[in-house]
């Protein structure tokens, strides 16, 4: 089944503790969208501006990710962020946002994406999330990310959202800042019961935690030994998962489980390179064989 | 097999966000033997000073543990520890130490303990802990724990004694402490290539890595929403997992990494309640409940 997200599609410039990397594909929309292709076809929805470089909409176009939905806007100039790392390269510091176009990013869909049964909101404005449910009224699961600005400024926006999603993903000081607990069961589940009927907890190189009303689970990130650049490997996990959701075109909790294996595992290659750069070197077999391992590490 | 463990015996004053709580019966070879005695028959060497209760070796007596080896020292105080934990029951402060008689331990084994196969030696000064060695020459496994304050105070004899053990426990910040690296993955190969076969990175709630020449693998903890007081959940974990192996008598990969399971169960039980409470409530048969539970979270 088709699979649309509507997210940033930006320009990054890396900073790690050992190199220093500009003008890289970036952008929660791209790496999901990246991510996603290995199991389903992705219909992006996003905004540039004239800086784009053609070759990065080509990048995608080469995966099958339906580009018709990234507008281009006359004049305007691109989403452009700049982070460093700490050494732990798990902790990072934004050291430049320009929003630019993406400040007044309105999604609107193209009528061909409007039938999607599987969409995610990557992190936006809550409102603007909402306004894209509202395009998508067909939905059989609607997913979305969310950040720490939104949960402090936003809030009744995010909790009307929160109502009509099937799940919540974000990371763990989110869901902390979220709830009045520092314990992650008990936060992820305080979040779940504000409205998704799951809610996924993204502790980075910890793995991620699973809450529904019968389940609790925790995967363990999967141990790459060569972490270059973890810019984007939240939304390549979701991408990873809500791929494998879309493919099956079935979210029952075992093929929940699995599908948070899938975007364990494509997160894991995700961080191995700077920007896609990883990604591009690997196909779905590389996937597989990785998941051999998972799940062999997981068997006792 | 018997399993001898040498380390501390402890009173533990526990401060939380939700209690204070005096007078536990704390220390790592305390909570490291409850943990294994469900298990195996555990040997206990340690030190207490004469205001140790009778009934908290009795405690242990219960779950025949042989506490033959617990000298207690005439006029002598029995090592404290008070300590604070953050709001997120990970990070805390210790508010006062009173090493007392811990201070001048200098363990002799009883002579049915020195022909153990299975020994740990709890965290400790590591001349001390290669004093232990000694006295244990027909071992067909040794592991030790060590912390912060011997990485940076006794480095040469913390080098000599990974060269004669099997296995080397410690947590996540310690590993990074005695490496070049904030890679946990690399890190772990880092420590091992000191000489263990295997080193064990515990990393609290997060779980434990595993790393072997051959293998490098990541369990999660067990999702408990009831972390009530973390205090010697490592020696827990190590207990359990010492413990598995013990009874099974036998260190191949497959046992070990059983043997982690099992380590990360007993711990998630010794966090839910203070001291040793919560492991006076359970039996094996709640272990082993909880095992399907932790291997049905794993399956996918």
């Amino acid at each position: 089944m088709p699979l649309v997200v509507v997210g940033s599609v930006a320009i990054d410039n890396v900073e790690t503790p050992h190199e220093r990397r500009d003008n890289l594909l970036g952008g929660s929309a791209t790496h999901f969208s990246y991510a996603a292709s290995f199991f389903t076809s992705v219909r992006l929805v996003g905004v540039v501006g004239e800086d784009w470089p053609q070759e990065h909409t080509q990048l995608l176009a080469d995966r099958g990710i339906d580009t018709s939905g990234l507008s281009v806007v006359e004049g305007g100039k691109t989403f452009t962020w700049t982070g460093r790392y700490e050494p732990n390269m798990n902790d990072r510091e934004t050291l430049e946002v320009e929003l630019n176009v993406f400040g007044d990013f309105d999604p609107v869909l193209p009528e061909q994406y409007r039938k999607a049964k599987y969409v995610f909101l990557a992190n936006g404005v809550p409102s603007v999330q909402l306004k894209v449910l509202d395009q998508v009224p067909g939905r059989r699961l609607a997913v979305a990310d969310t950040m720490d600005l939104w949960i402090q400024t936003q809030r009744d926006d995010l909790e009307e959202l929160l109502g009509q999603l099937d799940g919540l993903v974000l990371n763990d000081s989110e869901a902390k800042l979220m709830c009045d607990t520092e314990n992650l069961v008990e936060a992820g589940h305080q979040v779940r019961a504000m409205g998704p009927k799951f809610v996924i907890i993204k502790k980075g190189e910890h793995g991620a935690m699973f809450f529904s009303e019968h389940e609790t689970y925790v995967l363990p990130a999967f141990p790459t030994p060569n972490v270059v650049d973890p810019t984007g490997a939240g939304d390549s996990f979701a991408g990873g998962m809500m791929g494998y959701l879309s493919e099956k075109d079935n979210f029952d909790p075992d093929t929940l489980k699995t599908a948070m294996a899938y975007g364990t595992l494509t997160a894991s290659f995700n961080v191995e390179g700077f920007g896609l750069e990883r990604m591009q070197e690997i196909s779905r077999d590389d996937i597989e064989a990785r998941m051999r391992d998972f799940r062999q590490m997981l068997s006792f």
